[in-house]
């Protein structure tokens, strides 16, 4: 994330750039996550080699960054993935066995602007054991299978690789444990139950005639569906890895932030949770349907400034709520000048008044916009750290961790194989707009025969090598000689009607 | 606004639903807007007959309601107005002086829900003089010409007439207010200066080679466009507006509060000017455009919730900020409830504890849908005496005065006699689709000669009409015999592209 936060590296990260501590216990400390087994049915990724991600037992043995498991980097890849000066863009294994879906992914390191590559990312599938089985009472026919969700993410790191590793172990584990309660009431055609008893595995506690309560004053009750089930446990997944980050930010050092754009599919439907500057587009017959919003000081300014409005003491007597076009001069004092308030989207003028000299909590333009003058995102797991610079104001309430989730029913559409998801970090959207993306889809799919599952891998890497360029008049160029990002870029490209296994 | 603020009525009014004595002194407070003189150029609404909206003077004599100067009625007319029982469809005499552009205008009393229409209405052509010339020095050639703007505005009152009618005599003088620093500036084709001096009439003050200060340690400044000028100027209108209800609440009685949808035609462009549940459409060559978006406690939850979340202390120890789909009841302690938080779009499960038993700060669905069991707006002006029924916790902190301004270019296009912007409050979009709408501009304008100027007066009323029904079978019916509404309807119909005087 280039550029992303100003000075807060420099504030955060131990002496002299050496990677920090690894935590000692990197699982989930909660009970019941650290408890379940990986089940049976579930694919599972290759098991960790040296040098790459490993699991909780041989985390104190890693080396000092990691790359994620899938890749299966030997330590001589390792080396090469770290490599700043070649910048080799990086696929899983045409040997090894395929990601679900024969998801394509690829990832390249920064041009030298962080010591590794802070992204990460997950690609998993996982299974969902209902809770009341976990109590060790035995199964009833009435309490139907398990669910599977398919799962990747992609987390990138800011201000340090500790919480975007955190969250790419970790995420998806906190989502199945909110799913947990829904396995029986998400298989039942009939509306959820409003009220479930208190004690899980209880008869009938998903029983929708199991209504408790009469009718309230209300004239109605409110109907929920499957689907927003579906996005609160995720929402609440986000939040509970952020706070278990900061449970642990002290005896683990989970140093840094990430955005997070992860993308679940459950029973039909497609949800992508997105809480960063990472960006998914669905390519579909050559048309680009949206399925994130990214999260910025511009785009959150209301956010921010209502806040900072509503809690003055969060602003230390250091800034100012209000948004100017410029910083104001101390002899300016008196003068008018525009300003942007938390209600409005125009602009006005005011009159100068001595705190208005405090820094805007909101202030530049585009990849330049802060808030703070630290951050440029203003959403994503951990940071809770952060703090401004020479000052120790934090920033973390001004964040949220909470992911805006946009569904996409799967069902609903006969997709071909060229029809894909991709997600990309912001080194990839940075130097590449969505219809080029949808161009090189078009171009590189049609290369390859539709049944030739290394096409989507030939995809991923095609869209990293487009953003990244090549080595030439001292940086790394695109075709039309524009410079090409010099972020961490990491992309995955998720055929919707390709030959994958469809739960 | 049927069914829109629940006991908030009978909480408020005075006893026997008996007229509250009028205002002395309703025109503007400000000195500057109060010394304005009208100026010659500006086409001026008819004066004002007994009965109907009188300006400032002749307030005193007026009787116990009014409805819009520019209905030009007459006491007969004035009692036919107000009658429940025929609800006669009311629009200017085909004899007086047309309405700016020819603007097509229609408005029925409620059913009986409210004793007087509490809707009104205002259009008018207002000139804005460039505040230097107020002080009096003599006019430089370079200080250019006042402007112009035409100006339309459907205010939709609840709990009291006072608070429409004030709105639809000031609220154009505010946004006149605003525009004064900007007569200059909008006319400069170069961007808007950042700074001006302190001293209104310094010479060169908004001249844009002036910019004061040096450049920030912000890389860029902001541009700023003329048009979000014009919004913020819209804005802050509306801000002051509600400040002078709040002044003057005391004094005057402005009671209730009024949903404000304004239309503003400036130098080519439309801004739509949207703060309540009324509705604007653009309806072009049969196309719908959507110029403005409802305020409710449905669309506006999250904003409700999280402030009540930052500030508890609004809350009063009654309320809860977690919505939930049903009232809970004091036995289903323990249990768990689906709920969702303010950052949550989706439903997850809570364990009810005995803070979760509060009345919930939202609740209930569409209609009848309400903020602290009361009110089924969420923007507008006025409600500064509004209260939680049987309880002194005030509502208004929860309402938000701020319009969301939408603009439309003018220019862009060339309209067609056909081609109109449809303004309704919610009496007209309870029960009518925008489509419908778009079918009945196409029926009925079809059957007028295209520079008939009397067709968009003709469409008004029809639509109007349309939403009332016929009395029939105990009830206002439709032609499917569903019931028609009962509350207070009215329409603006305002041709983009007929004979109008555009300036």
């Amino acid at each position: 994330m280039l550029n992303r936060v100003r000075s807060a590296v420099a504030h955060l990260v131990s002496s002299g750039g050496a990677p920090p501590p690894r935590p000692k216990s990197p699982d989930l400390p909660n009970a019941p996550l650290a408890q379940t087994a990986a089940p049976p049915e579930a694919p599972r990724s290759p098991p960790a080699r040296a040098g790459s991600a490993a699991p909780a037992k041989t985390v104190e043995a890693r080396a000092s960054f990691s790359r994620p498991t899938f890749l299966q980097l030997s330590p001589r890849g390792l080396r090469r993935a770290d490599d700043h000066a070649g910048r080799a863009v990086q696929s899983p294994p045409d040997t090894g066995r395929r990601l679900p879906w024969s998801t394509g992914y690829a990832e390249v390191i920064n041009a030298g602007k962080s010591r590794h590559n802070e992204d990460q990312a997950c690609c998993e599938v996982v299974y969902v054991e209902g809770r009341r089985s976990v109590s060790g009472a035995p199964r009833e026919p009435s309490q139907g299978q398990g669910l599977c969700f398919y799962y990747w993410g992609l987390f990138d790191g800011h201000a340090g690789g500790g919480a975007a590793e955190m969250a790419s172990r970790l995420l998806h584990r906190h989502i199945r444990e909110q799913l947990k309660d829904l396995v029986e009431i998400l298989q039942d055609p009939s509306p959820p139950p409003l009220c479930l008893p208190s004690t899980p595995g209880a008869p009938g506690s998903s029983d929708s005639s199991h209504l408790v309560g009469p009718q309230s004053c209300w004239s109605s009750q409110k109907e929920v569906t499957h689907e927003s089930l579906v996005v609160g446990a995720i929402e609440n997944a986000f939040q509970f890895m952020d706070e278990q980050m900061a449970r642990e930010r002290h005896g683990h050092q989970v140093e840094g932030g990430c955005c997070a754009l992860v993308v679940v599919y459950l029973l039909g439907k497609v949800y992508v949770a997105n809480a960063g500057d990472s960006r998914a587009i669905i390519v579909r017959n050559g048309e680009i349907i949206p399925m994130s919003r990214e999260f910025t000081p511009e785009t959150e300014r209301q956010r921010l400034q209502l806040l900072g409005f509503l809690k003055p003491e969060l602003l230390g007597g250091e800034f100012t709520h209000l948004e100017f076009p410029r910083r104001i001069q101390p002899k300016e004092l008196g003068q008018r000048m525009l300003y942007r308030d938390q209600n409005m989207t125009g602009w006005a003028y005011k009159k100068i008044e001595l705190e208005d000299l405090r820094f805007p909590l909101v202030c530049g333009e585009g990849k330049k916009a802060r808030v703070m003058a630290t951050i440029g995102v203003t959403r994503g797991l951990g940071d809770h750290n952060l703090k401004v610079c020479s000052s120790t104001l934090p920033i973390k309430p001004f964040l949220s961790c909470f992911p805006e989730v946009q569904v996409y029913d799967l069902t609903q559409y006969e997709h071909c194989p060229d029809d894909v998801l991709v997600l990309g970090t912001d080194g990839l959207w940075d130097v590449t707009s969505d219809w080029e993306v949808a161009a090189t889809v078009d171009r590189v799919l049609s290369a390859y025969e539709p049944n030739d599952a290394s096409r989507y891998t030939a995809l991923a890497q095609a869209l990293v090598l487009g953003a990244r360029g090549i080595p030439r008049d001292r940086g790394w160029r695109l075709p039309n000689n524009k410079l090409g990002s010099g972020d961490d870029i990491s992309v995955f490209v998720i055929p919707l009607g390709g030959p994958g296994s469809y739960s």
